[in-house]
């Protein structure tokens, strides 16, 4: 695969597509056209196919998409053509709002652990995972999870992190409204939410 | 405003140009190129000057952008040139979260409202944003709160923005995983933390 060659924006858009084509897989629907997926997603038809094709061919020109065939592919390249356990850190507010969320499961994960530095949360279940003290981070590796959701305070951030490297975790989906340093095999994906409102009063006409 | 011809990718850039700008801002830096813009938001140059350019004319070639002009530009097309206030609607741990969030600020956000249906949550202050009855949506409109943040149970979702709608808001920023319908006049941005993670495993390699 060419990790370099692939702009950020592209992978960023792939989940996108394929939220949708599972949709349309449900559905029933078959094939699909440039300009219909570029509909989903909200970008032009020419830019479907260039995300695309980094990746090779994928549709046939004039005709489009098969729908099932396209996600095959999407998921492989995503690699959610298996199971991917992630740990959540950081049961607080936002963290058991993230075990609670439902909407993990369409792309194949599996939230495998929990973890919390509050003896009154160690122990307890939330929708039935287990918190576990966070000075247990280092079980991670035998158990195979990869992938860390961090949702803990700031000032906690970076040595959580730096937990979560050492217990082996090659990726974090970052909550935390900081700076945070890895190493470079790390790759970090940060959420923020003021992002996401900042384009809202984009579309609206004032009152 | 050309509303219809701006794709949804290219305002969905427009916060991370601006976000990245305010932060080079307060280091005093003065001019940026836009290789630097690109590399800020994880895309190609050109396409930087392609999401300028449904604007007008912001940088001068061969030289770049000035960063207090540009910053200026991207604040009034994205009308956070003026304070926007925003109501938040369900307190529960993901509202909370949202409520003791630090980085609205940086887009001049101002939360000046929270609502919920939970008697044991109505009258209490959270992060010193009073919990209101949620029966107490009507008041929005006098208030001239435009944008509201949803993170209501789904099965509350659609009556709640219902409320929202009669109110007078005119976006919404939505959490809720679920469908929704709206009046045409009104903008729904969602935000799917699943999505956000579905593209983590691409950059890692497994052990």
């Amino acid at each position: 695969m060419r990790y370099r060659k692939v702009p950020d924006e592209t992978v960023r858009r792939l989940p996108f597509y394929l939220r949708g084509l599972l949709l349309l897989l449900q559905q029933g629907r078959v094939g699909i056209s440039s300009q219909e997926l570029a509909d989903l997603v909200g970008v032009r038809s020419w830019q479907v196919r260039k995300d695309f094709s980094y990746f090779g061919e994928f549709g046939t020109p004039g005709v489009g998409y098969g729908i099932e065939s396209l996600t095959r592919q999407i998921k492989k390249i995503l690699k959610l053509d298996v199971i991917q356990k992630a740990a959540l850190v950081g049961a607080g507010n936002l963290g058991s709002a993230v075990l609670a969320y439902t909407g993990f499961k369409v792309y194949g994960f599996d939230i495998a652990a929990a973890f919390d530095i509050d003896p009154r949360k160690i122990g307890r279940k939330v929708n039935n995972i287990l918190i576990e003290d966070v000075s247990k981070l280092n079980t991670l590796k035998h158990r195979k999870i990869n992938l860390a959701i961090l949702a803990v305070p700031a000032d906690a951030a970076q040595q959580t992190v730096d937990a979560l490297v050492r217990a082996g975790i090659k990726g974090i989906l970052k909550f935390s409204p900081c700076y945070i340093t890895v190493p470079r095999k790390v790759k970090v994906i940060s959420i923020d939410i003021a992002t996401d409102l900042a384009r809202l009063p984009y579309y609206i006409r004032t009152r």
